[in-house]
């Protein structure tokens, strides 16, 4: 809940996003996979490529992406309890990992990547703000290196990836603009915006939320300047780790 | 799925918002209800005071305001399954659900309010697009009705309720605009967002997605001019149902 | 539960039905449907056809009829939890929708309708007794009408429907007899039975319960002729509303 | 299914029952508990005293019965699904164990009961028809067992049960009455009713059903004649097991 | 929980096991079955034939057998909760009905079982300790009359039955050594040991927990030794079963 | 499935364990963790403290140790299905996790834990055989370190773990004996047994599976050997982790 207290930065500029590192292959077994660190938010993101694809796409010669997302039970401060356990995904959880997958599919060609389907997932590791965006940009790598594996196999022979897509949290407190919120940041703001951007700076996804506040549409506007910059420095860290490959 | 099919509006304007009818005290059971009818889209709205609160929020004096949304399963064209019966709400309902209990608390003061939560039900009867954005605008009547009862029966003694608050979508076909999406518009539309917003102006929430496109800062802020259009005749409406309470 | 207050008919007889309106083609999408109020007690029934049937009647060339009944929370005095919330539907609402479901087939030539499945929906909007009598009268006008479709689009050549089906609840109170119970009166009675009945006057279903209580064959034979009495005027008012169409 | 083949009944007349036997003290560890065979069907009735009431009867002195109902998978001709496995009892569970509570509730004067509740526990070890009333006639026998206990111990100190309570079905094919059907006889039916009652020949629950078909009135008369005479039967051996008590 | 009582045993030797009794075709309707009672632990196996065959197996041409456990509420001493309203079995329940599964896999020959699984129901219905070891040895044998009716029948023409298999727990309180715990032995164990043993006394399965303390390997010998001392008396005890048949 | 393949070691003899690894402190929100990594095995173990008790220990002054266990989805070979998603832990979690749970009980002295339980989490990012093994032998090293910072804090006085607990596997393939064996050793040998020991040398638990082989008593006691050598090291590691602390 909010505490009302102001956030202080004292160790990064309020436009200086969190250290970045993109870890390609973290894991042996998925097609593609990463370790994505946003300062202390740490998440697994893997990509499986199924040949099988969704009912509404059976004989469509088009292929879909989909995600899902979890976070280990004592990943945050405070255990959460556990998803398996409780017997259902949050209704939190379920619209991140709507999220993810609309973030992916939105570069992605359908009918160039034929009909299969990639399966990501996003496990959060450590938890201290920015899971979802964390989560997009890693998944987006994972994604590439599984695409990768099917040009290499001769599988597709184009890439069906448009463009890279990225995200970033942005958000205010009393009038600061903040970039790439830590979760102190983000439990504190009256206002935060998580943004999903191409590499063309065009928007995929914008979720702009005040809990219990309310931001003017020249505010927005400042947050989404700040955002880009941001997401330029996250598509450099994915080419990367791509090109690290 | 996406047709590229132009959306031809022979009947109305692409600036003009659907007829909009916000029939008050709709149920005589719910402390506050309306019936918002918002072209063929039909939500019933109801808010019901309950005297107790979250665990969260026991001993802090404060209040609470919490949404759930429902589809009957004939109201969309092509019978839905029910999600009684299959077991759990939709990752989609319950994305929806919270967005309207965020809007509502967005304009609620909780000190005000006091020690009890406001459960607001909507529940749609019949689907042509826009049944979130149609359930917030008339879910913020029937909560303003409930909350006239409280004031009424002196059990609260000033209105807790900061602003008027409703919702719209917009979207982008190709590089038309289009205020208030119905369901063979929104289903074709390259990018659609929602737009939450109170009567003085300020955002709530903005969701904007580009299912399978992208869209630029520029039609960002287009679309948000169209939007506050419509929302200024939604609260028009809303006006005039709470006055003829 | 039972307050043993004598309930006190000021506004109608002890054998005067409640008013009863069917309002037939009430949602746009459904191959049938109607809006039923009998009193205070308000259903939305809707029927889809359905050119599946399930595995048990596979290569039998026969069809079949099935019902799902939900409530919604604010339908009734106190809220009710949403079922789809909950995980799972009550044993309450499972009994009822077993019950619409086999009144409708009775009256329903399996083998006339061909291989495909009706599926009937009602949805309890405002609650008041006697709800699950009115589903099924409602229901049955929603599945003529859907049926009429299957007539007027040549999909099937003769009426599969043998003749109209209508339910009612009857109670006693003492020794008082009560037509068409409302939910005090429902509430309060010593036994109350639902009959279902078609218009040749032969019994479908009758389901008498005693909480608390019991009930003589003599008592029972009274209650029905009353019932007898309900059931002609609903059986009237569906003829109405068919011709209407 | 139907099979529309006449049953034959070359053993037993057409208003005899099948041999019935109640096994009292079955189990251990109940506090009440039974065998009852009702030709092949057997079902093992428990019933437990539980010093808790259910919440909307805290506070008020009174007491309650509830009832639970379950097949073993291999109980009947080809294997049922456990529902223990598919996670949820169907709706036929739930039917049944709502008509076993509601028709020992109907013999048991709650205020004498005093402040505690009595589970009932009807599991079906071998099916053949008729288990729903062949569960209600044994529960009553446990449960005057618990009764007993409570008695004995002191805990009461008069008998809270106003008279004995059993069930049995009758049928109808063409327009041959049978009664307490088997399972062959019981799919094959007309109508099939079941029909609880008390030592002192008054109804408490009256369920008739025809699937596919219809009664009369006159039918349904003589039905119930014949069902009063098996209930005569089971009333006395009821009394039998409780004696060898 | 652990009293530290020191089980006292008057009426049989430590290392004497209990009554065992098993009557095969315990029910009608199922392919094999047995009511196994070891002391007062009583138990209803049954097994399924089933032409179906998991879907890692199909076009294999090899069998399957798998089981599953449940108890009567009332079986033990303070009613359970019924797992089929509880909506899910307990982590205990499933891993007794995997060990049940792998114990007679172990000594069924796939190949010779051809293209059809079994599915064994263990249902306890009173318990008083061992009802896994119990389950297992009845389990034997109602398989083993359901592969006589696949031979009787032609169906197979092999016994697919290498050699007979049982189960038995010791326990270890003190310095003492105890055959076939009962419930109070059980819970007042230093340690418990499963030992599901063939015919040939190989090992199939050996399940040792020390809960709150631990044993050492020369007590885990002795252990086995005992076991396989009650292991011999119940293989004694199948055969006879099987030859009554 | 079984293959029946020889596994060849060739990078590491028959009785040599896997390249083990324990990196303490792992997560920073926890009370206690590790990443626990053996071969191509990696298990991220927590242990959280809850100043609650279950239950059956209110007012008893006595602690408890609980665990629970998940595997991403992408650990293995072949993406697994998100038990979140399947809305239940499969049989298997359930057993792990009471496994692991036992396993830390057996060396906890739960009076001098005194009034609060330790959560365990193990949850396995990369599998490749014995994630339960190392599972147990990760987070006994996690439950140190959490009581570690009671006693720091002063919470407690004196340290309730009376010894260290470690678990590892062996298996036999033909002849051949096999310690810590990897996911294709694991899938192909006859019998394969997990083991728990204590620093004492003491047994835990032993849980050996032989599924559709069997095992002599002579085997069962020449793998225990084995297991006694690898236990030894997993032992060491253990203490280095938490002296490194």
């Amino acid at each position: 809940m909010k505490t009302n207290t102001v956030p202080n930065r004292t160790k990064r500029a309020n436009d200086e996003p969190r250290q970045l590192t993109i870890v390609p292959h973290f894991l042996p077994h998925a097609d593609g996979s990463v370790l994505i660190s946003c300062g202390n938010t740490k998440v697994i993101c893997t990509a499986t490529i199924d040949e099988n694809v969704p009912p509404f796409l059976k004989e469509s010669g088009r292929g879909w992406v989909t995600a899902e997302y979890g976070m280990l039970p004592a990943s945050a401060n405070g255990r959460m309890r556990r998803e398996a356990v409780a017997g259902k995904q949050t209704g939190r959880t379920q619209e991140i990992q709507r999220l993810i997958g609309r973030s992916l599919r939105a570069v992605m060609d359908m009918k160039k990547l034929g009909s299969r389907q990639i399966l990501i997932d996003c496990d959060v590791i450590q938890a201290d703000g920015g899971t979802r965006t964390a989560s997009i940009s890693g998944a987006f790598v994972a994604m590439s290196l599984a695409v990768n594996k099917l040009l290499t196999q001769g599988i597709i022979n184009e890439n069906p990836i448009r463009e890279a897509v990225a995200a970033i949290s942005v958000g205010m407190f009393n009038n600061t603009l903040l970039l790439d919120l830590d979760y102190p940041e983000d439990s504190n703001c009256d206002a935060d915006i998580n943004i999903v951007m191409t590499a063309s700076e065009q928007l995929v996804e914008i979720q702009g939320t005040a809990e219990g506040a309310t931001f003017s549409i020249q505010q927005l506007n400042q947050l989404i300047s700040l955002a880009q910059k941001g997401i330029r420095s996250i598509l450099a860290a994915q080419q990367q780790a791509l090109k690290a490959n």
